[in-house]
């Protein structure tokens, strides 16, 4: 059982998080929140959302499971109007979920949650580089890499004690490195990791809303980035696996 | 004959109207006012458009007919700025429209009108419900729809005193109300037709600059809309043939 | 050797005014300037440009010639912010220009100059006619001829005292005459060549931005266009050959 009203914003902004990897996914409601874990497609990816009932202005849930069409939602949240009140109540034997905003009430059809697979287990890594980054320069630096590679390495440099973004073309160079002024905070131990910009450049839009993301890095490891949305009532995680760099 | 000045964004509002449903359309003119009505090339829609001599700065023209470029004209008005006063003349023996704006003189050729459509006679149909809609919360619902469906369900519920619209795809549903509070008037006679989605989105992108959409219905007949234009000199009618609504 | 810093804005404008008609360059560099003078593929239309070192916040260089990949520079441009200050620096025995920003550290490396063009020789024409246009007004005097035609007559009428723009249709005809009132200046010596739009479109766009544009104009003669950039501490100059008129 689900009945929630929240902030059309709010639900845009989860929304949107998950949608930067998957298309679909397993929604798991509980009295006090709901969440989910996904991994993409290729398997190279995976995001954790959760949103705390204080997120919500009404919540009231019980302990479930829903197939969420990611894709369709979208659409339906693409004709919200900013301010909207967004109303999720599930009908039908839990088989339909109605959104209702303004005067609108959309149902949908639930996926058959035996038709999406199983959350993944999440990989007990220990990764302990760590840099604080404003959410824009993140998303910036992955931007500028985009122009010239299709790869970009992530890596804290204790002795200088920056964090670095490195990208490498054919022909051509991008180093950006932010220092002590330009990061939130920086646990400053040598990491460096390559990774494929594509997955980065979709992670790098939602993140840039973000005002501080966490970015935690090894060498030749994942990369975990962990930051707030709803006004610190939620909380999202990307994964991203490395990439063998080539000599 | 024809000689007009007129202001460049209520030309503008005009054509669109027309251009929503119609490439060429038969322009006639008499001394008091200009008009058009035109069917779609499908037989399923027909605009009607009348623009009194006071929607002019000025206005001067004898009774005839002009074959007119839907299409090329909405490139010409393209160019103009807002402010601009567009100056309308027949040259060459009524075969060239000239249209001054700024230091621009356009003169473009008209079609001969034996190659457009006659104009269509007004069918005499009875649409006893009637609803009053704020044009863009009409065109807000077209698009909401479109969304889930290619086609739309246009009815009022006397007993609960709404007019609303709705839409079925394969598995989703959207259904909006909009009651007394929302609509300008409402004739509470029971009413519901099913029509196309992509003849309501052009003309809905039109309608949503009006104040007030007055809208005719029945039960499986068309839908008329009603609305003024250049603040109430001129009125556009659009009417629309009803879908067979499949079991 | 070029050592140099400057308003990421003012570099913006001038990789663009190049770009309208080359994809790459030799631009030279001297002790009080950069400059760079180049023809089209098609031999049809040649940009110059010079940029004295009063444009830049610091500058220090030798006389020296870089293969520039403007395509490429484009993009890098294209992540500067505004305000940023740009540091262009030669490293790597003159074979590689890095372009530093905010934190950003772009290496590139330069083409090699044998492979790109030699500089064109500035063709010795008089042109008599010369009107100073609003670069706007004749950026969009441009874009109104091409809705009806892929050619366009400028010219100087000195009975009307008008610079005019004129197209012809296959049944259309569009005229623009700006008087004294719209110019900036006027040297009425009567003129009349046609040009491709092509070539004027791109070249307009980068214009529009110039508060004046000089135009010198003669019969089935090139056109020159003449305009500052960098409040005036630099100088582009546009010149298109004519197309014949045909009868």
């Amino acid at each position: 059982m689900l009945k929630a009203t929240i902030d059309a914003e709010i639900f845009r902004e989860s929304i949107d998080a998950i949608a930067a990897l998957v298309t679909e996914c397993r929604l798991h409601t509980a009295e006090d929140q709901i969440r989910t874990r996904s991994v993409d497609t290729a398997n190279v990816a995976m995001v954790s959302l959760e949103l705390q009932s204080t997120a919500f202005n009404s919540f009231s849930a019980t302990t479930g499971e829903l197939g969420l069409d990611i894709a369709k939602m979208k659409n339906i949240i693409g004709m919200m109007g900013k301010g909207d009140a967004l109303t999720l109540n599930l009908l039908d034997e839990e088989r339909k979920l109605e959104l209702s905003f303004g005067g609108y009430r959309y149902s949908i059809s639930l996926l058959d949650v035996n038709t999406i697979r199983k959350d993944p287990n999440p990989p007990g890594i220990d990764l302990p580089g760590k840099a604080v980054v404003p959410g824009d320069a993140l998303n910036n630096a992955i931007k500028a890499a985009a122009v010239i590679s299709d790869k970009i390495a992530l890596g804290i440099d204790p002795d200088a004690m920056t964090f670095y973004m490195e990208a490498e073309g054919d022909t051509d160079h991008i180093k950006l490195a932010l220092g002590e002024d330009e990061l939130v905070a920086l646990n400053p131990v040598r990491a460096r990791s390559l990774f494929s910009i594509d997955y980065l450049k979709d992670m790098g839009r939602v993140m840039a809303r973000a005002d501080e993301v966490e970015v935690y890095l090894g060498i030749d490891h994942p990369v975990r980035f962990v930051f707030d949305i709803a006004d610190g009532n939620g909380r999202v995680e990307y994964l991203l696996a490395p990439r063998i760099e080539a000599d």
